[in-house]
């Protein structure tokens, strides 16, 4: 029995040691998605191609280790609620991938337009975004429950960006409708970023549940007007 | 032991009733919100959010039953991956939700624009969308595979309709630039859909997983570890 507990909780160090990995892949993704972007390098953005790739089989390891120990191994209580936020959190770093993904092939199409100065500066919502996803993650590590607050008000911050830079970019198609195109994959790229940090939102909220058993969820300004999924 | 096994499968037929009202009032919130966002009904919209708000503590009244039967009854085998499959519909469900919502919230501030002639029939790619929730739902419902497959295959459909309205949208803006605001709030909707079909297509995927114990996530058909169990 003493010697089950021990695989068990070996085996828990590799859910959240794999889960870690995955979360750097993800992070990764985003920054190189962008970089890929906003230098038109199409081979950074095939890159991030073959990384979401990686990212989803990762994902798929992770949700079979997962529902592996809850076959064999019935936990309950605490470590229930673990493996049950490891399932949650890898379902959204898997996301997160989507997203650099859809960045990178806007990139593709993007590099195939003229060069457009725009109001936007993708670097910083990006290096926000993935910043969250960072420090959701080290909460996760550091069960700090603290440090998941603080990426729930940060989610606040990159709406914020979103909607000012959605107000700036609309202008400019008003303005010059000879970048209208250019102005529109950046209005996409800018909406995948938002959508990167509601995941890392989600992720803090399921630290916050795992840790705290407290559930946090659709209480906390999550909410923007100009919300949507592009 | 055996009044124990009749409870758990009651809580089993608990949870997956709760989650197919779940799945109705998701459904219909896509509907309700296009048919606010084309008939510029605000009351419509704003009951669209009161409908988020439900969806979201339905949502989490079946994760909080899940992980209490995960914990009280220490599933195996099919039991288990049939409360996980419900875990992650359960989430897709949500999601939907969200999707319907931004669809109202585009709704309301496009009514303070004049109405514009747009090339998108946007009734027709809602009900696609919301179609395909149903049809996965019902495939959940059914234990049916060849219905959760043929939802795998109506996601290309809403895919290309998203693709040519993206594309018709987009020209529209460019030869009518009096109409652009407009237009790019048509395009913010068919993107929403288009993701709600994406959460279609998860939940099919879950169903097929659920029931043959095969994961076809990210294209790769192939047989669980856990299949050996049933």
């Amino acid at each position: 029995m003493v010697e089950t507990r021990i695989h068990f909780h070996e085996a828990l160090g590799t859910l959240k040691e794999l889960l870690i990995e995955l979360g750097k892949k993800a992070e990764q993704a985003i920054d190189r998605a962008i970089e890929g972007y906003n230098s038109r390098d199409a081979d950074i953005c095939f890159q991030v191609l073959t990384m979401e790739s990686d990212i989803d089989l990762a994902e798929r390891r992770i949700d079979e280790l997962a529902i592996e120990l809850l076959a064999s191994q019935q936990p309950i209580a605490v470590d229930l609620r673990f493996i049950t936020a490891c399932m949650k959190i890898n379902a959204d770093l898997e996301r997160v991938g989507d997203h650099a993904a859809d960045i990178a092939r806007r990139g593709l199409a993007d590099m195939k337009l003229s060069p457009a100065d725009l109001p936007v500066d993708l670097a910083r919502i990006g290096s926000a975004s993935a910043g969250m996803i960072r420090r959701a993650l080290s909460s996760f590590i550091e069960k700090d429950v603290d440090l998941a607050y603080a990426v729930l008000k940060m989610d606040d911050v990159v709406d914020r960006m979103d909607d000012q830079t959605w107000i700036s970019l609309v202008r400019r198609m008003h303005e010059a409708p000879e970048v209208l195109d250019q102005a529109l994959d950046a209005l996409i790229v800018v909406r995948n970023l938002a959508r990167v940090a509601d995941h890392a939102t989600n992720i803090a909220e399921d630290v916050i549940f795992w840790v705290r058993g407290t559930d946090v969820r659709h209480g906390i300004g999550r909410v923007s007007p100009l919300k949507s999924d592009t």
